[in-house]
């Protein structure tokens, strides 16, 4: 595929930056400081990458004023004051755009269903009655997208992704393949030893500027809706149950699950393969590291882990044994047993010490 | 999209509940307490909910009649025994079914294959040969079945669901979008430091009333069959490996992973994110508490749990400092050592006290 | 669907092995010992299932001459040096294999696309400009392949699985149903209260004899590739983040989790669950067990675990009570004030009884 080529300060206007070097110099690649060759600009956002940036076969390179002058070997720089925001920006330039508009001609759409001009249906999409496309929206290969969703401008839908529901969705939004948006919440009533499913009728409601990553899950409500607040982003394999809701911009890494009806702050960050449980609500500007349980409400902005290091494997099992033991072991009064035991000694040797 | 209206006697008569109040009222949706709106039918099943029922502005609600009694401002009510069984028989009411039926144009049926005249089968569904499909039976868009996979009636399977080998599939199972039934197992002989694949030839068994939820995998037998016996639920997200057996109602949420051949008995609940390893037994009536790691056998009835409560990440790095430890402080041996040296300090002081 | 039938000493040639027996005994299934039948062979891999074996209805049994001299009421055997292995290879005779070549009318392949006669492309696949499809490689049902990528021979593709970019992908690569290849890594930087994303430009490099299993996510890299080599066998449900390199032979049980530019190496088994933080290293020969946290380098070769062991929920809940004790247990301090104490008490005692 034919690459694009851009001058340096084309580039650097793109990211507000200050061109130092060859104004002229032709790039056609944004890449590692490894990977770079001399028709690529690469980046550095720290000094730890200095040496890397200084053996860099790179045309140009992005940094910050006050890396420039410790980079004396290079020649041409767009510098900019936040180095990685300005690669976030260029990545965009370089990326390969689904440039087709309209509607392919395998794509099934309803009557009822309104696309606007310049989205994409691609090749296999079903769309159902009183569906919305909004302007400038690309719906990639095999999406099915139910009765009454709506999803808005300049939105991707990537490939297989299935709409369960009418979901629906804000603009900006991306969603990657193979994720089942408004599937049938997880809802049972026990009665007599048996399970009686719960028909679930609420729905999804997606944002503006939320990302849903590839093969998650992300429920229909039972009643109320389950809600994914504006700037949301989440990462693959993501469990989202029903009647959740996720507060503004709330970072969601892979592989994470979140149980019914559990309310999750703004701004919050959970790493990845955290598990949060049902019914529960977990406030503004929380941190989760990586595979945390929790099990409880978190009223307190701040960060939370729960599991243990790793260990040899030996090492581990002792450990893992002492564990067990902890169960009949009583920690505080040891402490305090040990504290009263040191004082009878001390009284003891006092004692002694006066009868000498 | 337009809702029926129902009248308060008639979904009463539904729940087998008395109508306390308006018996012509009519109710067009079952909702929330919070949501709902005159013309929703509510519900309250737990005296927690009481301050929400009584400023709710539902038209009706249901309850028992002790809860009826704690409701004066509320004039319409269906009384039942257990108002949130209630709920889930008349979810199905409210709930917008697929009324289609009969074979979308652009399906690919195999000749051999046997489709009841009464199923419907989506857009681009690919069905293989020797395939058996019943009565009433959903297969959404997209779905793909492969040879001689036999589905029973009353069945939805939801959109790209894949049936990778000749799955044998009961009556009334529910099956949801992006799931993967019977796909390879993961086998493979090491010999010369490689892994040699081993072809799976086994299938998957599903019984009557399963319910799967979206972007499962169920993998099919080495040898023997992969068995999810009758009404198995299962959530999204969950692996069942190969020649794995689940035992008549046992419930798995979401995230969980069932190594291969492990049996787990009837009326199980695993929480969210169980980890059980493989060629094991869990016993019936055994729940396993969110993101255990179960590795050996579980031959009683009960509850059991793994990992750690989460805490403050800096108390909890202090925490996981000392877990470590545990591998060399013998902490049985330091009981016993502390009770000891408790005999020793009291012996000295007996012998002090004679001496005085 | 009909069965072939195979002669004993045919199967034994197959495998390199000696016929003890009926060399024309007609064979028409691999079985494990319990299901196993008058027209089955089955295997023996180990003296715990020498019951099972004498029990077996098989018409014969791969066994090493040890085993055999052990199972006098048998009669008919395949003698090998590894039974196990034998079984793997056993496997593929006995495979439904996908036999039909070409391209179904109802896939969409662009123009500039390149595929063997000899491929099988399925129904309702899409396969993008400039792919090239090597020979004998099946790609089953709905699967959907982005512009530019490059799919070796004698591979296996399975159902509704997404080429997301410009994948590069080997020979006899087997990937599995509802698998994403080439997804959006999970990029953004943090400005101003808000996530911007990082186009990714990077692909995935996937290396010869390569199987990934159904429901994973394989993101692209953001600028360089996300590269799994050869050998790499990797189970369901797993995330590979970008630019993740995973070195040869390595293995990847279910469920499993890597997190972006994390390197692992060559030879090493990760039981399902287990989850690696990101930019971290992993040595040659590392085990890592079931739903392990590595969150640091591992440098040496050897076996490391996390988390605890389970215990009945009541006693697991003292023991995690303790665990968040220990944040304020200095155990090592406890370990040396009770040396200490216990030297005190000893020199108290040799005091008094030299005064005695």
């Amino acid at each position: 595929m034919k690459s694009t080529q851009f001058r340096l300060d084309e580039l650097a206007r793109h990211v507000n930056g200050q061109v130092i070097g060859h104004s002229d110099l032709s790039i056609s690649a944004l890449a590692s400081l490894a990977a770079a060759d001399a028709q690529s600009i690469s980046f550095v956002s720290h000094e730890k990458h200095l040496a890397d940036a200084q053996q860099s076969h790179a045309a140009a390179l992005i940094v910050t004023e006050q890396l420039r002058l410790r980079l004396p070997q290079q020649q041409n720089f767009i510098v900019v004051e936040n180095p990685y925001l300005a690669f976030a920006l260029l990545s965009h330039v370089f990326e390969h755009k689904v440039l087709a508009r309209g509607i392919e001609a395998t794509a099934q759409i309803a009557e009822s269903a309104i696309i606007a001009e310049d989205a994409y249906i691609g090749h296999y999409v079903v769309i159902g009655e009183h569906c919305v496309i909004g302007s400038n929206t690309i719906i990639q290969a095999h999406s099915t997208i139910s009765d009454g969703t709506e999803i808005g401008r300049d939105c991707f839908i990537a490939h297989h992704v299935a709409f369960d529901c009418a979901v629906k969705v804000g603009d900006r939004v991306r969603i990657h393949s193979n994720t089942v948006i408004g599937g049938e919440g997880f809802g049972f009533a026990p009665y007599q030893a048996k399970w009686h499913r719960i028909a679930q009728l609420g729905s999804v409601r997606i944002g503006h500027d939320v990302r849903i990553g590839s093969n998650c899950s992300i429920d229909r409500g039972a009643l109320d809706d389950t809600i994914l607040e504006n700037g949301v982003i989440i990462d693959n394999l993501v469990q989202i149950a029903h009647n959740v809701v996720i507060g503004e911009n709330t970072a969601i890494a892979a592989k994470c699950g979140i149980a019914g009806s559990t309310k999750i702050g703004k701004n919050c960050i959970l790493a990845g393969g955290v598990g949060v449980v049902g019914h529960i609500e977990i406030a503004d500007n929380v941190q989760l590291t990586g595979m945390s349980m929790i099990t409880k409400n978190i009223l307190q902005a701040g960060t939370y882990s729960s599991g243990t290091s790793f260990l040899e494997t030996g090492q581990w099992k002792r450990a893992a044994i002492r564990f067990k033991q902890l169960a009949d072991v009583p920690l505080t009064k040891i402490v305090k047993q040990l504290d009263h035991m040191q004082a009878q000694i001390e009284s003891l040797e006092t004692i002694l010490k006066l009868r000498k």
